[in-house]
């Protein structure tokens, strides 16, 4: 069941922890506002209204490029980077380009849901791979590639939520990372790293990309302004060898349509460029901080000590595991009653049933009351049910 | 080669006849600016930054509704409608969805160049049908659909621009319309028709679409604001079967990013609901008409009677033919040198040499002096090289 998340909140009363959208209240909508009377005034704004360059806005392009070489010191130029509309362009765009129906893909166990969704929309046969507390555990990843091997077939990539992951919350460090790229070389796969959460991170540091660590071979990163600015403006980036982001340009839907939403990626553009996304972003990372500690706080004052959850350092989700006498398909109809919703762990993995033990909160989205609420009514039918 | 479309005009004193794109006197910026006003007080404005329902904005849906009753009496609901962002996503959507790698498409030939790279892209076996002064040649796409079926294969569907075609400019009649959804139901495949020009109608009366005729079974319709509004907002619309508009709406896409861009959908339907996009397209066809006199008149004048061409009732473009003596890559490259460019006749089939006599003039985004200075330059070329 899926609900709307209607203009005037969640259907009557009822409390989302599914939901992974931004929090109403920290879209700075009076700020766009103010940025698009500054977009009318730019030189040549009519371009805006007609065909965009197939790679993206260039004043775009050339802020991301310039923020990745100071904030990261990554050796990427222009034709490392393109725009696209959201993340969900890239993940969809890399599944048309680079493979074809019955191609395997490595995910990790759980992964990203709608990404498997995309991925399964493509007839693609998806293999997980376990992860622990620090992501995918590698030797299990090895063994899955030994497995396909002698079987004859190579996944096409390996896709990954590399920080604070969607749904575990999870960081991979990065001797993992490292390790998996050189399976990545040894058996040769793409990685495809999901990297939309990195700038929402609420304390320590963050190891290289993917990206970074393979010097840019043989790894297609792709971020986003949905966490961080708004979803609605649909503008994202990908970021690959200057080969690949060629062959993704001059596909068929960028020759076609041109390059991702001009006006609003000249809005994001501006945006950027004026200073308010960055200082927009450290705002942000204290507002999702003090929601993932109220989060925190009322998982340890609701949950019975056989319910085990992450801590997550960023991002917008925390990852719940149930006692085995809880099957959280049981849970979502309990809850349901009550109007508490939530996003049960079999939606996240190749395998449903090795989700009926799990489930992902999400704390980006509701104010703290119902946060608080919603996280009561689950920890009470957990301690019902567990009996 | 591809020219790049600057801010500034195209590359220094070119011409470029192949730009189908709209003229960018012809973009109502200074209305898009007024409706973009009139947005921000919309109640719950807040909601268009962030994920957008899948089926897109309501409001618009409503009207385009609205609008299909009205005008076509076309018996459509909500549920036979999806916006989408722009044509291309609903030819890339379809191709994602509804085929896999190896299956074959029927087109014309010639066809849309762009939407046969896309189809490309999906690895798809392409195979172009002839067209007439009428559109496709029923016999011959008989003779073909038999030929397919002594292999046991069947088209996954026949992709058309019925209207204004491009890039021949040619309307293809209701008789032909008719005897093609009865061949579509006798071997039983789907008919994806392209509409994004038929708004754009300087005179007569157009066929019902194939969507009318086949009471809605068996045919997806594509439509745009591109043409007719601007194609920097990336707005279109998908009508078919309600089953299959709820596949597409639930498909991995649409679940990951939600509907088609909320910001400018939301654009496009306050300019729809407030009367001036209907208003704005009646004056459009006066000016577009216009322009495709002036070309005509030009043509009449510059081209030795050995060249043939179509006359458009509506739509961008016209189709040449040249004399057998011509070659079109020679003539593209002799008229580069006076900085004259055109869309080859190549691009556009499946077997390129099909096209070696055949170009697209385009007439929607040129200036009037620089359309005549261009023809008259290539009128010259072809006396010149067919002597």
């Amino acid at each position: 069941m899926k609900l709307e998340i209607t203009p005037q909140g969640v259907i009557a009363g009822s409390i989302p922890l599914f939901a992974g959208h931004p929090a109403r209240d920290l879209l700075p909508i009076d700020s766009i506002r103010e940025t698009v009377e500054r977009v009318w005034l730019e030189p040549g704004v009519t371009r805006l209204f007609n065909y965009g360059a197939e790679q993206g806005n260039p004043e775009l392009i050339d802020f991301l490029v310039e923020r990745l070489r100071r904030a990261e010191k990554l050796p990427v130029a222009r034709e490392n980077l393109m725009i696209i509309g959201g993340s969900t362009w890239g993940v969809d765009m890399i599944s048309d380009q680079l493979t074809r129906a019955g191609d395997v893909v490595l995910t990790d166990a759980p992964s990203y849901r709608d990404a498997l969704h995309i991925f399964r929309d493509h007839r693609l046969e998806l293999r997980d791979v376990p992860i622990d507390g620090a992501g995918v555990v590698v030797s299990e990843m090895e063994r899955m590639l030994r497995e396909l091997k002698a079987q004859g077939r190579v996944p096409k990539f390996y896709y990954v939520v590399p920080n604070f992951q969607n749904p575990s919350g999870i960081t991979m460090p990065e001797n993992r990372r490292r390790a998996i790229i050189e399976l990545s070389q040894r058996y040769g796969f793409l990685i495809v790293e999901d990297d939309v959460y990195s700038d929402i991170r609420f304390e320590g540091e963050l190891p290289p990309s993917f990206y970074a660590l393979a010097g840019g071979e043989n790894v297609l990163r792709i971020g986003s302004f949905s966490k961080t600015l708004a979803p609605g403006l649909r503008i994202g980036w990908l970021i690959g060898a200057a080969e690949r982001i060629a062959d993704f340009v001059g596909g068929g839907v960028l020759t076609m349509g041109g390059g991702a939403n001009p006006f609003t990626a000249a809005i994001v553009a501006q945006y950027c460029r004026s200073g308010e996304w960055e200082a927009h972003v450290r705002w942000l990372r204290g507002q999702y901080r003090d929601r993932r500690d109220m989060a925190l706080e009322a998982l340890a004052s609701a949950m019975p000590a056989s319910v085990a959850y992450t801590r997550p350092a960023g991002g917008y989700f925390i990852w719940l595991q149930l006692p085995r006498s809880v099957r959280v398909d049981d849970l979502a109809e309990r809850s349901r009653e009550q109007n508490v919703y939530f996003a049960p762990g079999t939606g996240f993995f190749v395998e449903p049933d090795a989700g009926l033990h799990h489930l992902r909160l999400s704390y980006s989205f509701l104010p703290p009351e119902d946060l608080h609420a919603g996280i009561a009514v689950l920890g009470n039918l957990i301690r019902q049910m567990s009996r």
